[in-house]
């Protein structure tokens, strides 16, 4: 199994540490330090070793961040979390609803006095501090960059993960390393940078042609990347890991602890992401005296776009997977009104479906598998202490994915438990609603997510509802199941180009009764030709396919258009999936049925 | 008559002053220069005196700068101008589309070998500048800030205007001067600013409650200002135009010639805007050494927040104005069947209608009056050497408004002329399904412009439309009819807020065949509360009455929400303006049949 149900924080466990926290800021003549969830590559996925965030406060969502003073330790967390934070924190912590309260002006009220407070300049960026500083310097607060105060404190710190890496097939990825290379050092002379320093291990893993093994749930090495515009890469991170893969002569590797000597020794420009990096890489260039030209991680598009062979790859993952998740919703339908079933049954169950395709790598993250209120929680991570049987009439949501080595998913639906009240297929045809409006969107070229982020709320928004979350985050290819930049979101400002995988997943949560959440993954492609013949338009292909449950659906809040793209949509997934299912009878018959038209 | 039809340049002027500019420049030793249509105000109407570019080019559209080099001078417009420009323009100028291409791209491409190019720093924005350098520092181009090189060769250049100002009134203002100057006060006081640089008339003319007479169809003063954080303001300006207004002891006058010296003479940090203040302040400030606290001009959100008296005000303003518009759609509906109809006849009798309301006080743009495929051109303005006849067969766009002491109006209908075919109906109601969407929208508190835009292209880019403007502008009360921050458009970044005032204008064109637009204003405001109590929505109000055309609209194609906002909306027009249709009982007969449920 990949997930593991036991309770990875006790909540009792946060104030001892909190003031062994404290007695060392005193020590070192801090009034504060920050306690950020992301590591020196800003990534949602940690190792054991990084996980400062819920070992100081046993918080374990994928973000938010900490902010330490003498009488309050503020643990901000946004809409996702809003919920769980309070079921794992201990007294000592105060919950903040962040982004709506900022960090500086909470930090401006609880330090009325003024005041130094520390960071770790590997865990940030320096985007954030400047915004920070910004903020507080006329409030006489200022930042200072320390060694982790965390790390100071924390004895059996794990050590860093030494999995091996291994190469990634050209066949799957669709152009070699060396291809990928030529490109950015184009790019880079282009835009007269000398080199980029990348911190990502998804643009490193995806430039290299590697994968990994270093963290769960994304299949990549971590390591720092230094690419000239030569095209060539230093490489820097346990040289061990990369024994089994031959590299190019172009690429040289190098161990973690010299990254710091060879930002001091290049030649600038140097392309630096301000909103990826860690300030520690800024700082370096600058004490070296090295001009920095800021710009983001040159691999973001480029591996955004994705290759026809990635496409090819994904499509087939997503009807594997689809197959499984197929089988899960039978077996639910079946298991479920009977009432016995616990919502860690549903997600082993659905590992075991996925594991017994024969191509399961990995989870792409944690099932989140909600019963009833627990749906509610748009992260909510089933442990044995939260495991709450799936009890007839309540709605049950899960949200799950798989890391194949041809592609990773992403998949939402939202289930009946027997029969269910009315407000809930009202609630859930208005989501749907605005799921459908996304998948049929077609728009010109230049348009980003930020653009069509409403097009998905407009149904709940005339009801007077929303959702606290973005519509859709990007996806890789056997990488990390939330990549940028693109994203269906009001954060999300980057045009979207052909290739670029997107989730679909718009939501309606009310807190103590229920979770509504559909998603499916699409793809953007070039319209066929429209009216104007000028026009380029775009517009998303879908990459998932699983019945959306037909039960929760009042057909009559659908207008034709979307009663028509439901039905095309349902005719596919049994198309597609009746052939996958051949060992499982029982299941392709469920599926015809589950898949007639409205 | 407020609008005039004489052509006001003519293409052959152009060359003549060309090559006057490039020998000025010769002997300057610049290799080019730059001509804004922007004023030092940075406003979209400038005086005679600022008409810079149309006096070069004879271009006489409303945004687009001008580069001249020695052997090309393009002429950069963006998609409203596109036909316009190449019509009005002589061979020796080249249209360039804009923002497509880049000002710094085309420089870059058209002096490979780098070079010096001149601008007047009153007459650009230090974000436009910067901009500018850092694309073109790396190709060996440099700009540098000279005294305007067009000035040095108009002889004829006219002077500043001098109309007298007066007192706008608390009564319609909802608050006086001396509110607005201590709230702006406070804001300096909370972002440690000593002061505020002012450019933009529409500020200052709001801030001192006065109005004045500098510029067709936008009733301001023109001026500069600096207000400071206890709310004192200088005022720079032709201080007789201000003889006929009792302003507050804290108000002060200088002349023009004084701002400098002013400028210089002030303590630090001072806010200036960057987007909107000329780059020759910022000199200013930076070589006297003050600091300078970069932000949005501190009236411009306060502005954009009508107050429930100017809502007030326009709202009855809109109400005059529809009963003149619904005068003008009933004689079109009579007399453009005839035949005999010119574009420049229906732009003089809606300007006569609005004039016997009694309380005319300009229009608020010329009448934007297109006949068939004139309409296509999207901010077309007749003159006698282009007026069209009115042929039966054909659409006709009229976009118009009026500026009353109460209120601004902005209004586009589009008619259809006797029989129209059947693809314009098709477009048409492709159209309004967008207006309406907008209309219907309801939002939460956050969402901007560029969230909700979208929402009105869907359904014609469902079917590979769409059109090269925003969906809509901020509108000021009995100031400019376009004014920011915010937008319903890509470029609207600024969350809406209750009192904001937009237009709602979805277009659609055909070059060389016909144009769509529709057009109302809204107004934001606090939506009755919804399903989920906590969520405060937001929505928009109906400002504009004056019937849509129904011959235009293909009702097969209208959901049945859609339907139902429109036989609403026309119910509540016939019920606001038949009452004040009394003394024209035909027009009022006529409006009820144009009223009637589709």
């Amino acid at each position: 199994m990949f997930q593991n149900y036991t309770p990875t924080t006790r909540p009792e466990d946060g104030p001892p540490r909190l003031a062994a926290l404290r007695d060392h800021l005193t020590e070192q003549g801090l009034d504060g330090f920050l306690v950020p969830r992301a590591d020196a590559h800003q990534g949602e996925y940690v190792t054991p070793r990084d996980e400062r965030l819920s070992w100081l406060t046993s918080f374990t969502g994928s973000a938010g961040f900490a902010a330490v003073l003498p009488d309050v330790a503020g643990v901000f967390v946004d809409g996702r979390y809003r919920v769980q934070v309070k079921a794992q924190v201990a007294e000592d912590y105060t919950p903040v609803d962040w982004p709506e309260v900022k960090l500086a002006d909470w930090l401006i009220e609880a330090m009325p006095g003024g005041g130094v407070v520390g960071f770790d300049p590997w865990l940030h960026t320096p985007a954030e501090i400047a915004k920070l500083e910004t903020a507080l310097t006329p409030h006489q607060i200022s930042l200072r960059p320390v060694a982790n105060a965390v790390d100071a404190i924390w004895e059996d710190r794990p050590d860093r993960p030494d999995a091996p890496a291994k190469p990634y097939p050209e066949a799957r990825a669709g152009r070699s390393s060396a291809e990928k290379r030529a490109d950015i050092a184009e790019a880079l002379h282009r835009d007269g940078a000398q080199a980029a320093v990348l911190t990502l291990p998804d643009s490193i893993n995806w430039l290299l042609n590697i994968r990994g093994g270093d963290l769960n749930h994304l299949p990549v090495m971590q390591a720092f990347a230094i690419v000239d515009a030569g095209g060539a890469v230093q490489v820097f991170t346990d040289t061990e890991k990369l024994a089994g893969v031959a590299l190019d002569g172009d690429v040289t590797l190098a161990d973690w602890t010299e990254f710091g000597a060879a930002l001091a020794g290049l030649k600038g420009p140097v392309r630096v992401d301000p909103n990826t990096a860690p300030q520690a890489v800024f700082h370096a260039l600058e004490e070296a005296g090295i001009e920095i030209q800021k710009a983001p991680d040159p691999c973001l598009i480029p591996k955004a776009r994705k290759t026809e062979a990635e496409i090819a790859g994904t499509s087939e993952a997503h009807l594997r997977d689809g197959a499984a998740v197929t089988r899960l919703l039978h077996w639910f339908d079946m298991e479920a009104p009977k009432g016995h079933l616990t919502e860690i049954d549903v997600a082993k169950q659905l590992e075991t479906f996925r594991m017994q395709t024969g191509a399961l790598k990995d989870i792409s993250f944690d099932t989140i598998a909600g019963a009833g209120p627990n749906g509610a929680i748009v992260h909510y991570r089933v442990t044995e202490d939260t495991n709450a049987p799936v009890i007839p009439g309540q709605l049950f949501l899960i949200d799950s994915g798989a890391q194949y080595e041809d592609g990773t998913t992403d998949i939402t639906r939202t289930l009946p438990v027997g029969d269910i009240g009315a407000e809930e297929p009202t609630c859930f045809t208005l989501v749907l609603k605005g799921m459908i409006a996304i998948h049929r969107a077609r728009f010109p070229k230049g348009v980003a997510g930020a653009h069509l982020d409403a097009l998905a709320r407009a149904p709940l928004w005339a009801t007077g509802r929303d959702y606290d979350h973005g519509t859709g985050h990007g996806v890789g290819v056997y990488l990390s199941v939330h990549e940028g930049p693109q994203r269906l979101a009001r954060s999300g400002t980057v045009p979207l180009e052909p290739g670029m995988i997107l989730s679909n997943e718009p939501g309606y949560y009310r807190e103590g009764a229920f979770g509504i959440r559909i998603e499916n993954l699409i793809h953007v492609v070039e319209a066929p030709e429209g009216a104007d013949a000028h026009r380029e338009m775009l517009a998303f292909e879908t990459l998932t396919f699983a019945p959306i449950d037909r039960r929760l659906i009042d057909t009559g809040m659908l207008g034709p258009e979307e009663r028509a793209w439901l039905n095309a949509y349902h005719a596919e997934v049994a198309a597609k999936l009746t052939p996958r299912l051949q060992d499982h009878p029982d299941t392709a018959e469920w599926l015809r049925a589950a898949c007639a038209p409205v």
